[in-house]
């Protein structure tokens, strides 16, 4: 098969390091660049997070620096308590490697990528989706040439979860509604990849022990950047391991057939007490609702074989496909 | 033990009359008296209807006349597809022995009953929450001499949905969420029987031939009462047989077992093209959320045993408990 090409739009993160990780060794993906977006930390740290990153484990990728905050709103907090200050669970980060800054912002550079690939190029967006508004309020006809768009957020309450940061809302959806909304609402396939299906995935300590001893340098780092976030986890929820957010965007792109996905359009609530919650309309709903009914059908996914996605990352990281 | 004092506060309806049927024949409920609420129907018809059930079922239980539309909004058009032209399933209504009207309006009535049965009284309401807003509003401090709130209403998403008439919301509560909101923040303790547990529950055809013949007049009633509301199932949603909603909550008083419930508080949304949705903050979520956390706590059923509450109700109806 030919690899999947992928522009990697991303707010590092720990989570996103790790799925960072997982697509550099995946065989199926072919990198074509890295955008930073804020959200787990300023625009400068997780710029800065992702050059070290790409620089250290993809070389030559280029990484283009994305949006500073929302659309119509305040650039939130970072969350140093979950991803550390520096973003990547407080590990020493040896910059002198990091990969070249493409000088054109996030959203100009997917725009120019995915016209030069039109039809062929995945996105895979796992922060706020501030730049990928951009790029469709830049180019709206970049929707039609978009392979697809496979992005970690929302919840639609299957595993009983409609939030994590507000009872309604999951973090990456509620640093910018107003973006996933626009992106839920463009013509092109979206798949979208939420907290029913990726707090169902929980690597454990012994699990990641298993990576930080089979998986090399890739696999010593995945357990030292997650150090800082297990500890989080388990003080938080009483947790012992680590849910699975990001990396199971990226296994949706390379193992579709481990999920369990419902159609429909998908709307985000922009204002009120519940500013940020995900609302699908099932295709199969038998009544007419006008705030969904003209907007394109997305995936949902509402399950996924947990041993399925656990064995894949970890054959990823480990060499042993 | 002593029986459980229920005010049913209803729309009838047909799903409505066959949770009557079933309160009238367990012999641990003494129905204290019905309310009647828009919802299913008009005004006029759901106490035209209240009146003819109770003086069928269970002669000399008064029947107060309560609200004809939400505390805010416009009365919604009746449900005629769904519970008949006549609200029961366009069967004949002999309503030579209704019951006798209260001269009181239903939220009078709840008033003075729960105050003349102090701790003791359990309200079951299967309908718009306008009567039981319109209560507390007159006399706030019933709040504290109500055994508990029993409703069906709302959605939390378990069973992948959150509303069957929008997207985000379920019936009862989309037709009056102001009430509903006000219900869920009152310190009573209020146990929330939605979709989550109402769409598990299907009576199979069979199921309903069963109750037609070993129930005696009762079972032949709710055979015939729902065949309308059946047809609607197939049709609208390719279902063999009908989602048990209000009678779910009359098995949650005889049987709370069964549930499955997480507490919390509650928030419904009021505005918005979510407007009518429930939304739980559960009580251990480890997050701040000013929006609830000043409410008390709710009890949201999330998931049933559906073969216990279906023998529940068929020995009820069959007379062998």
């Amino acid at each position: 098969m030919s690899k999947h090409k992928v522009i990697y739009d991303t707010d590092p993160g720990v989570d996103d390091a790790m799925a960072l990780v997982f697509q550099t060794l995946h065989p199926d993906i072919e990198l074509l660049g890295v955008t930073s977006v804020f959200g787990n930390a300023t625009i400068e740290t997780t710029t800065r997070n992702a050059r070290y990153l790409a620089g250290r484990f993809t070389a030559g990728v280029p990484v283009a620096q994305g949006a500073a905050a929302p659309l119509k709103r305040a650039a939130p907090e970072p969350l140093a308590w979950i991803h550390g200050d520096n973003g990547l669970g407080n590990i020493a980060l040896d910059i002198t490697e990091q990969a070249a800054l493409d000088p054109r912002p996030a959203h100009r550079f997917i725009v120019d990528t995915v016209r030069a690939h039109p039809g062929e190029v995945t996105l895979i967006a796992v922060g706020p989706l501030t730049n990928l508004a951009l790029a469709l309020a830049e180019d709206p006809q970049i929707a039609a040439l978009v392979k697809q768009v496979v992005l970690m957020g929302g919840a639609f309450g299957t595993d009983g979860v409609l939030g994590n940061v507000t009872p309604a809302a999951e973090a990456n959806i509620l640093c910018d509604p107003d973006a996933a909304d626009i992106v839920f609402g463009a013509a092109w396939p979206v798949v979208i990849v939420g907290l029913d299906v990726t707090q169902r995935t929980i690597m454990s300590r012994d699990y990641m022990a298993t990576l930080r001893d089979r998986g090399g340098a890739a696999g010593r780092f995945v357990w030292d950047v997650s150090r800082h976030y297990e500890a989080f986890h388990e003080q938080s929820a009483q947790l012992a391991g680590i849910y699975v957010h990001d990396s199971s965007a990226v296994a949706y792109v390379l193992a579709p057939h481990l999920f369990t996905t419902r159609s429909g359009p998908v709307r985000v609530l922009t204002d009120g007490i519940a500013v940020g919650q995900t609302i699908q309309k099932p295709s199969d709903m038998p009544v007419p609702a006008p705030d969904w009914d003209s907007r394109p059908e997305c995936k949902v996914c509402l399950d996924v074989d947990v041993p399925g996605m656990l064995a894949l990352y970890e054959h990823t990281i480990c060499g042993t496909l």
